[in-house]
């Protein structure tokens, strides 16, 4: 993609950073330290590669005062260098044209009330009574449901769907794929048979919320499912009904949230993690990945749970011994005592 | 949503539970005993829930016998509170005016037989000598391939796929961006490369299975793969090719079940649970989320297999000593023996 | 579906491998020994279903020369019984006439370069510059997005959606579902919120990869996320940026793969396998399902990690003891040395 030439005195001073070296130089990309080619600009965040740094071929550098003495580039001394990369990546993208109106092949009902700034894209169906804000964006394949509501400037990339009364805060970013506010998995046995329970609350998303390509978010059973500003969904995510996720909380690709959990605020939730219903997950709390989480964390902390793979060898002997831990457990606490026993028959 | 004003007296007829109140109470919608409102009617079958009680403003409760002792509301006793709750809800919840024919941007088959009572919505795509039966809704966005067969009264919510030959039975619910009848991951291999095995057989939903936002069920690879009635699938499930799922068994989000697995009716499967090709599952089976089936289990029972999220330090703990476990079980193991011997040498 | 009534010397030269029967002998399907019947041609390669080659109703069986001395049917010999049977089935198939154009309800950007034998199916959306070779197949409700190619023979089974300059290889098969080249899961943290990082890379895949319904295959955040030729994903598995797979690698369903991760050639992946970022794992490795991949495994060879399911009661105790293990390691040890000590104690 080709990105807007800037100069690096301006780069510096639109993402607020301390430049070293020439503000004329021209800068026209961004490159990894090891590919990046003349009139690119780098950044080192992992320290993993810092030993590109010596090499690099980009013009100008983003990284800490602590590695500025050892880069001879034009440099952008930041404290949080892939924080700010990501702001001067975000400055080079070249403005989109946003579109206004309604492709002609879109299905827009009467009662719909889409902004004249707004685009809804070819083959999009939109619902009865669906608002949708300003410089919003719903791409190619979309289908929003009777009584949406989304927010301005908020973006369906495209094949998204919205059920009926979803709402969208602002800014949201949706990937293909989505589905947000479907039924919650209710039912309701009956000697062994299930009853459907209606699901009658609502999937509601604050602002600047992003949710990965095929990630479905289901509406609430009773009351509504919350995800509250800035949580950040990764792809394939289930999160089931009357969920709420705090705000600034972001999850890794395949996770699964079953029924009305609650997640706090600034939590990250590695990918493939299941979380159990109705539990409490405080604020700042963090999950590695495939964690299984089957009881409340209401505290801040770091929390794991995975079982590492290991040779094919080295696990059998694991999982054999595993099954025996019971077992052995006793005979060493027998042992124990026997030991103890004796030792005391021996002195009396 | 609205719902339908209806009377106390009335919602105990029609669901069959005892009336303890006013039988001409209004009844306008439904609420959680924490959160209803003057005029709605809640329940309580969680013990979880119990405390809100005394001070619910919901005007009447659904709760078992020995809960209504301490109840002063008006009340609907019943043996099973959440049953008669559902069934109370989808009482009250409005009509929906089916809608009958093809959306005029709907792409229909010359060959396909729509019944008259069924509806195609806008977007869709249906293909040559598919039938759908009466009362049917394909929603928008949605594509039914050639040979497909939907039975009355099932409800394709929007964009879900059916490919060719699919099968699906009477009053089935299918939400956004399920996929039936894909090919199985059938492959051989020839020297390292892989080549496609064709998939040759279908997919066959009975009545009354719902299948959750973004689940796949593949075809079969020579015979069918097949969901009896009653099945309930929650989101982003995978059912490979040959799958036999029995009647009346739930699944919660995010399992997956290779080729080929048989498993029986009556079952639940907690979520983010896999199990492994070619087993048998027997009937009232019942798996933990996240176990890891890698045998087969055809005797009825409860089953679990998920390594608990803990502290991170104890964690890496438990880790370690695991792969140490095998070690530490013969060092066991030897001093076991030594104290033994001892012993016997001592005595004789 | 009708299959080509072919002759089995035919199958037998079209194939390559040595007929034991009458080569006249007309074959017009396909089926398992247990439920063949006559006229269907069966194959024997998992030894699991040796017990019903007896009895088979099959006119002929596919099998390995050791297989074929206890079989009376007519016979295929083949080394690989089951590529010999993919190759056969892929033989009887019949031909399907490929259309060629685009669907009228097909929304194509008039930029866009579609071959005059590939065709563009109902409500399908092809965007600006958009390269789509010959013979291509982009099935119903698919959203091509500008700047992608598509080489030649690939098939878009229905509702693919192919982001912004996507590359897909030739005789790729993408089934329902699968998004390609969404933006990669880049968040850069400033003071507890998220920021996004601009994905710039493309999604790349080489030829005759097979991506199977629901799977998610991210852009790259810098550079490429490459899956080389051959590759074979299931359904419903995420491929987050910058991963690269190697040639002819399958991966079961449902997996999850973090960024920037590189996996060698002819590895195989079970499903609900879970990778980290930033890893490499080399050629020819193998994880079982359910394998959570924390660190590197340059070396070929089979890893596993999984807890297999068991019964609840000793699944619950063996948990308990996993949490007591480090505790009892460490009186363990103590146990030891107090022994050793003693002895000491008593000799000296």
């Amino acid at each position: 993609m080709g990105m807007r030439i800037t100069r690096l005195g301006d780069l510096a001073r639109v993402v607020g950073v301390e430049l070293c070296g020439d503000p004329d130089l021209e800068i026209d990309g961004v490159g990894t330290l090891e590919n990046a080619r003349r009139g690119q600009i780098s950044f080192l965040s992992n320290a993993k590669y810092r030993r590109f740094l010596s090499e690099t071929q980009a013009s100008a550098v983003i990284l800490s005062a602590t590695d500025a003495a050892h880069c001879s580039t034009a440099k952008l001394v930041s404290d949080n260098p892939y924080l700010t990369y990501a702001r001067v990546a975000s400055h080079l993208l070249p403005e989109v044209q946003q579109m206004a109106g309604c492709h002609p092949s879109a299905v827009v009902a009467s009662t719909a009330d889409i902004h004249p700034t707004a685009w809804v894209g070819a083959c999009s169906v939109i619902g009865e009574r669906v608002k949708v804000d300003a410089g919003v964006y719903i791409g190619p394949g979309s289908v929003v449901e009777n009584d949406c509501r989304i927010g301005k400037a908020s973006r369906l990339v495209a094949k998204v769907t919205l059920c009926r009364e979803t709402r969208i805060g602002e800014r949201c970013l949706l990937h293909p794929g989505t589905v947000i506010g479907a039924d919650g998995f209710g039912l309701a046995n009956d000697a062994g048979r299930w009853e459907k329970v209606p699901q009658l609350g609502r999937a509601i998303l604050g602002d600047d919320v992003e949710i990965g390509a095929n990630t479905t978010v289901d509406r609430g059973a009773l009351e509504d499912t919350v995800l509250e500003n800035g949580v950040k969904l990764d792809n394939l995510i289930q999160v089931g009904h009357n969920v709420q996720i705090g705000a600034h909380t972001a999850m890794a690709a395949a996770c699964a949230i079953a029924g009305s959990t609650k997640i706090g605020r600034y939590c990250t939730i590695g990918g493939l993690t299941g979380l159990a219903g109705h539990l409490t997950i405080g604020d700042n709390v963090h999950f590695s990945g495939a964690s299984q989480v089957t009881r409340s964390f209401p505290d801040p902390g770091y929390y794991s749970g995975n079982l590492p793979a290991m040779e094919n060898n080295d696990w059998r002997k694991a999982i054999a011994r595993i099954r025996q831990l019971d077992g052995m457990a006793k005979r060493f606490k027998a042992l124990e005592k026997r030991i103890a026993d004796e030792k005391v028959s021996k002195k009396s």
